[in-house]
Order: C-alpha cells, then structure tokens, then sequence
C-alpha cells in the first residue's frame, strides 16, 4: 500500500486549499498539460474525451431541438468588430490581434475571435432576405480567445473550447423563445448529463454580455461554495441588425430588422465536474461523462486463470459500457489509487479467491461503497449501478447546493453570512446599480443571477431598504 | 418546368469551364459562402454536415488503430517554431502573426499553427521519460492557417479544418509501421467511405514535407484529369526528437531520441467528393457521406392523401437512412432540380396515381436512372441501392482513373500526352532533382508519388535516358 498511500498524499486535501486541490486533481488525473504558449493549455487524452462526450450527447440535443451546425473564420477585420458599439467596448481589451500574413503587414488587422456575434451578423446580411429565409439555427463548435491575465485550468484561459450558437428570427417574441428555449436546454444537460444542478435567471444590467438586451444564465455552486457560470443565452433584440443592417421582407411587403439570440457553453464545464463531484481521492465522474466507466482490476493477476477472467468481464461488460483492464505490472493498491483519481464510476476487483467462489467485488467511486456481486449478475448489477451513481450524484450535490444557499435580509446578515458561511445568498434587491455596485465593493460578492422562480423573502431591498423589485441570488464567482 | 430548367441553367457546364462548374457547384449546393474575411469562407450546414460525417467516420476508424483525441494551443511562440530549421523554412512564410494581446504588444510574437509538430514536441518532451511512456498516437481536430496568396473553396483557403495526428515512438521501425498503417487507413477510408479510388505512394526529395524524413501521399484524380493531394503521412525519424530534445531512457538504461511521424486529412476531401463524382446537374454524394440519403418527394402534393403517404414513407425510411420530406410549396420540377443540386444520392416520388397503383418512383442521383418499386418493397430496395450506389460510384471513379492514366517512355511522348490529354502519366525517372525541375519547367507538371505498386515501364529515366530508379505518376494538381 506505500505506492497507494504516496499517490493519495501527493494530493493536497480540498479542505485545507481547495485551489490547491483543484491544480493537483486535473494535473494527477491527467487532464491537462502546461504548456510553452502562456496562459494556453494542452487538453490532454483523459481531459479530451470528457469533452468528446459533452460534445456528443449537447450536439443530439441541439439536433433534436433544430439547430444546425456550420463553421466561420476564426479571424475578424477590425472594422467589423466596431459596428456594435458595446459589443467591441467589451471585447477589444482582451483580443489577440493578426498584424501580419506570411512577410506582409496586413493591410487591416484582425482579431481571433473572442466571440463570433460579428461574423455571424456580417455572415447573415447576404442570407437573409425574407421571411421565407427565416428562422436561421445555427451553432459551431470550435475555439475562442480571450486574453486574460490570470489563467487556471478550464476556468479561465486563453484560448478554450466551446459552441456558439446564433440564430436569426423574424420577430421579438420568436428570439425570445429561443433565448429561453436553448437556457432549458442547458439547464437539462447540465442535471441529467452532469449531475450538476443549476440555477436559471436572468443577469443584471450590470452583469449582462456585451451588446444583448437580455442575457439568461444557468448557476451552478462548486464545493467550495463559489458560483460558477456554466452556461449564457443572450436575446440581442434587433440591436445587432441595426449595426449591421441585416433587413428582410416580411408577409406584409414591408422590410423589418430581424431579432438575434445567441448562447453557449464551453469547456470550463469539466472544471465544473472536478469541483462539483471530486473529492480528497481525485475527481470523480458521473457515468455519462465517464470516458472509462468500469474499470476491471484483477488481483494476484500472476495466478492461473485471473488474467483470463478479467478480460472475460472486460468483453463481457464491453458490450454496454466503456470499460478498461488494468493489466500493468501495477500492484492492485496502486492501481485502485490510479483508478479513483481518474474519477472512474466503478472498479471491479477479481482474484483467485473470488473466482472460486463465483463471485467479484465492485466499488462505487462516490461513495467508496463495496459490495459483493455473483458474476452472472456483474452485468445486470453495473448497468443498474450506472443508473443510481448518477441518480444519486445529482441528489447529492443538490443537497450541499441547498444546504450552502442562505437568505439575508439586511446588509448586517448580508455581511455576516460572507464573512462567515460560502456559498449562494438569496437577498432582495430594488433594482438600482448604486446598490449591486455597493455590495460589491463592500462583501466581494457579484449578483449571480434574478432567478425564474423569484421569491418574496421580504419587501425592501438589502442594501438601500427602498422597495424591492427582484429576489437575486449572489456568490463569489469563478 | 420553368424553374427546373432556370435552376439547371444557372450550372456552368463542366465541359466548358470546370472551374467556374466546381464554383458554381460549392454555391448552388449550398456548401459555403464567402465572407468579409479575404481567402476565408462559411461552412454551411450542407458542407459541414458532410465533413461531420467524415469526421464521425475517420475518427471511429482512428480510435479502432489506437489513437487518442487531444487539444493542443492555437499559438506557435516564434522560438518554439524556429526549433527545427526546414521545417521553419518550409512555413514560415505563410503564416499569419499575432503581435498584440488586449492592448499590450506581446513580449515574443506567435504565429497561428499552420501545423503542429512543433507544439506536440514541446509536450511530448515533458510527457516522455521512459520506453514505459511510449508509444504516444496522439490527434486533433482542430482549424489551421496558411497564409495562402490564392484561394479556392474547400481546395486551398487561409483557414480550414483537418484533423493531425502525431505520434512518438521507442523504434525508426515503429515509426515507419505507424506511417504506413495510417497512410493505409486514410486510402481505405477514401474508397470505402468517399467512394474515392486512391494511389498509395511516397513523395520524392522535392515534393517532401518540410522536416520529413519521407512523406507518403495518397493521390486522386479529379474528372478533370487534375491530381489531387487527398492525404499525407510522415515519417520524421528522430530529426524534431533532435532539435527538441525529446529522449527516453530505454529497457537498456541508455537514453534514446524517439521517432515521430505526423498525418493529416482536411475539409479539401469536400473538394475531392464535388470534383470526382460530379456532374452537370450538381452534387453527387456516396450514401455513406450524404446528410441525407433519400429525398422523399410528393407530386400533387396538395390532392388528398398525399402528403399523408409521402410523410409514412418518410417516417418509415427515416427509422435506417437519412430522410428529408420536401413538403414546401415549390413545384416538382424545382424539387427534383433541387435534390440533383444538393446530391441526395436517392428521390422518391409519390402521388396520386402511385398511391393507387401501391407503388412509388425511386430515382438513383448517380446514374439518374427511374425504377418503380411496390411501396412494400421501397424500405428494402432503398437499403439494397444505397449499397449498390456506394459501390458503383467507387468502381466509375476507379473506371475514369484508369482511362485517365497514361504512359511515357520519352520526352517527346511526354509532351504530348500532357499537350493533348488530361491525367495521370505514369513515366520512368533516375531519381534527380535536375529532371524533376526540367519536367516541371518544361510540362508544367509535378511528380505526384512513387507508387508502392512500381512497374517497369522502361529502363531509363524518361527526361535524361540514364538508369532508372522509379516508376513516378506525373500530373497537374490542385
């Protein structure tokens, strides 16, 4: 067990530095790499094909849900960065700029883009004629760059993965729909795909992206007790149309400005399965974003027959599930170590003594359970297990979202529920920016988002006592 | 039939202007559009549905040869870019630069990968200690940039996607296995998925990728007579091991440079499929890379019980292929221009007359041939002509390559069939760059491989009459 317990050690606990934590997690469970290029990470094989399937399983969603994918430069001309004025307010301080093409100085610079608003915009002024030509759903799965200053793994850095869908709508209400449509979407993958359990608002004035008249916003609350940002659909009403002078001839003749929306996801959303489900072991997968969902580990492999029956259960548990055989040279106290930190659902353990008696062992990754299951059952048993863990693992971070969200009512308990607890506050807001400006300055905390479902937990806002408009949830933000 | 013959007409002819065809094809079918972005353009959901096919399809091929999927930086710092010299040579000139992050110029400026051996040498270095660590058969799927002064759709554009695969390896002879297996798996992949009949062979000296050790090509021929690079795979040795001082300790305790190879497959393979099964009605697809395999038509659409009929066949089709009902308003002669166009590899029509007789129409896009079927037998017929359809497009290719393939035994041989055909020519060579640069001075054509299959067409070189070293296929390439 001295290799098991060196591995175990080599994490630093999340209760004593949770960032810490973090860091250890995605660089032992082999999930990125550091690279020469600051501020950009290589996402390596373990940390990829967690992606792979978020991809797979949001992209049959998109599909059944009508939206059609595409693909658009990743450069943008300077000129059609302006055209919307709070837009490029917002980008421009963090883009990367193109200045030169082989030994040429470009005649134009271009950004890669942070966003692709523009070019869609510029993209459907020559698509768009008609009402006939109308509803446009449209998405691409491809990077972005944003030039932070501070980096971490998946949360933040400089160039990261996403979708970005965009879509185009011959009237308010129909963006609207959409806007609210693709949130739930969010919302549904994030709970059944995840297990994370999210909140579903809308963000303030203050907090909004650039350019939208509305943006919806999906909450989700880490380990820690910070909020995370997981997923934005932005209504743009006819603002970008404007700017870009994208018209189309309704039934009635006349020319009218179409309605924009737009909403995506990105990769930061492995960083919110670390911190949601992981645990002092490592991370911790739900099933069906396991890339390895069983691993089979035989024990005293060297005797006769172990090895043959661990890859027997292997091809046998193969046919349903994504499924590994350790057979390296590996002592099993290690190997079980390697397997919790890479956040694998279940582990089966075969030996000789086992085999004889017709039976293996299985062990749960969240809840470190064993249980004793007879081989003619091992199928039937795991894929069951496959439904409970990830039953289960939504309930649970459901309960520590619960369990971490707080009501304050004046900015004394406001204060002191920060000072003292981590995690959501409920409070009731008037709706003016001095207040969220004044909370933020005072308690480092952000409106995290106005939920759908509101609540009167009293009649005057927090901060400045005037009557409230608004039940707002707030947190510290990743 | 007005509109059909309006739709039909917009069409240059192939014979007349192939490029203005193939241009005409990519718009009318709906592949892309041009953008704001010079040498740039839009996938649109018509061509990205096809590279999403190829993708799901090579990928499930690559995973099947052990590769595993990662995600590398964007960026190129231009120290890391300059480590090997040919390979900086080779691309330096075309790419694009960024300078500027946010609003602070960048300490070292970096380039947009053109490619990426440079990136993955700086992480295997960190990721290879021991013979334990290796092989590594690592991929992406990513965007690259080239800063090209000419462009075409799909053919030759500053931006596309493609996927890389780069792999380190403990033995040259491991290396050189790798190359050959995913040279083999990418010809495969284009007459079994593409219907694309492929010769297999190596590039010489001159045609090599720069900082290869050998590079290996798989070349077709468009209807043109045009050679078209479809796919390359690279043997570096221990050249980039050397430069980035990638080592191992091996089972002998001594340290070792690995050996790396690099492959790659783009959205030009779009190109290939427009440019090799088209024709002057537009798009011909093979059933196994078409968004939608069946179009199902109703004629008299709005007498009753059509459309209901035409949806049942949709719905019971849709249950094994990829069906679209064309119930919009348009006339059937549209419709049937429409599904030429956009190369469904299947129509069904349906109306009235059908319905009465239990029967419908089934008209193949390849051959556009007309074959009543009883409506109990649409769902098997349908399956039976998809592979019928697959198989025959590969066998017309393979038909067309060969009676465009040639053979010179003299310069002055040489000439003419350049002069007065279009094709590959298949000519004896001793092995020398000088011959190599007088041909392509003299006939405008380039060596496109030493085919693995070499045949003795002569005994001496066909430019300078001394011994002969190769067989070489000669021809004009996009």
């Amino acid at each position: 067990m001295a290799d098991n317990k060196k591995m175990v050690e080599a994490i630093t606990s999340m209760e004593v530095d949770f960032a810490q934590w973090y860091t250890d997690v995605v660089k032992k469970a082999e999930l990125i790499d550091y690279t020469s290029v600051k501020g950009c990470m290589v996402i390596k094989p373990a940390g990829y094909a967690i992606w792979e399937l978020i991809q797979k399983q949001l992209d049959e969603r998109f599909k059944a849900a009508g939206v059609q994918n595409v693909y658009l430069p990743m450069f943008i001309p300077e000129s059609l960065l302006q055209k919307e004025k709070d837009h490029v307010e917002g980008f421009a301080p963090e883009v990367a700029w193109v200045t030169h093409g082989g030994l040429q100085p470009l005649q134009e610079r271009m950004c890669v883009r942070p966003t692709s608003e523009t070019l869609f915009c510029d993209f459907y002024k020559n698509e768009v004629h008609s009402y006939r030509d109308l509803p446009k759903v449209y998405n691409q799965w491809c990077s972005v760059v944003r030039w932070e200053k501070e980096t971490r793994p998946f949360l933040r850095s400089r160039e990261f993965l996403w979708q970005e869908g965009h879509t185009v709508h011959a009237t308010a209400e129909e963006a609207e729909a959409r806007t609210i449509q693709m949130l739930n979407l969010y919302a549904q993958f994030c709970e059944e795909v995840l297990a994370i359990p999210v909140i579903k608002g809308q963000k303030t004035e203050k907090e909004k992206f650039a350019g939208a008249e509305a943006t919806y916003t999906i909450e989700a609350l880490m380990h820690d007790g910070k909020a995370l940002q997981s997923g934005t659909s932005h209504n743009f009403g006819d603002g970008f149309a404007k700017a870009f002078d994208i018209q189309f001839t309704d039934k009635d003749n006349t020319l009218k400005y179409v309605h924009q929306t737009s909403w995506g996801m990105t990769t930061r959303l492995i960083g919110a399965l670390i911190m949601v489900h992981g645990d002092n072991e490592g991370l911790v997968l739900p099933p069906r974003v396991a890339p390895i969902q069983v691993c089979v580990i035989p024990i005293q492999q060297k005797k006769e027959g172990v090895m043959e029956k661990a890859l027997e259960l292997k091809e046998c548990l193969s046919k349903e599930f994504r499924v590994k055989l350790d057979d390296t040279d590996k002592t099993p106290g290690f190997k079980f170590a390697e397997a919790e930190m890479r956040g694998y659902p279940i582990r089966v353990e075969i030996g000789p003594k086992d085999i004889e008696a017709g039976r293996c062992v299985i062990c749960r990754r969240d809840t470190r359970e064993k249980i004793e299951v007879a081989l003619e059952d091992l199928e039937s048993k795991v894929g069951e297990l496959m439904e409970t863990i990830q039953r289960e693992m939504l309930e649970r971070a459901r309960k520590h979202r619960d369990e971490h969200t707080y009501v304050a009512l004046n900015m004394e308990e406001f204060e002191k529920t920060f000072a003292e607890k981590s995690g959501f506050v409920k409070a009731m807001w008037c709706g003016c920016r001095e207040c969220e400006d004044l909370i933020k300055e005072k308690l480092s905390v952000t409106s995290r988002c106005m939920p759908f479902e509101q609540e009167k937990l009293a009649d005057v806002c927090v901060c400045c006592g005037k009557p409230a408009q608004k039940m707002v949830y707030w947190g510290r933000a990743y």
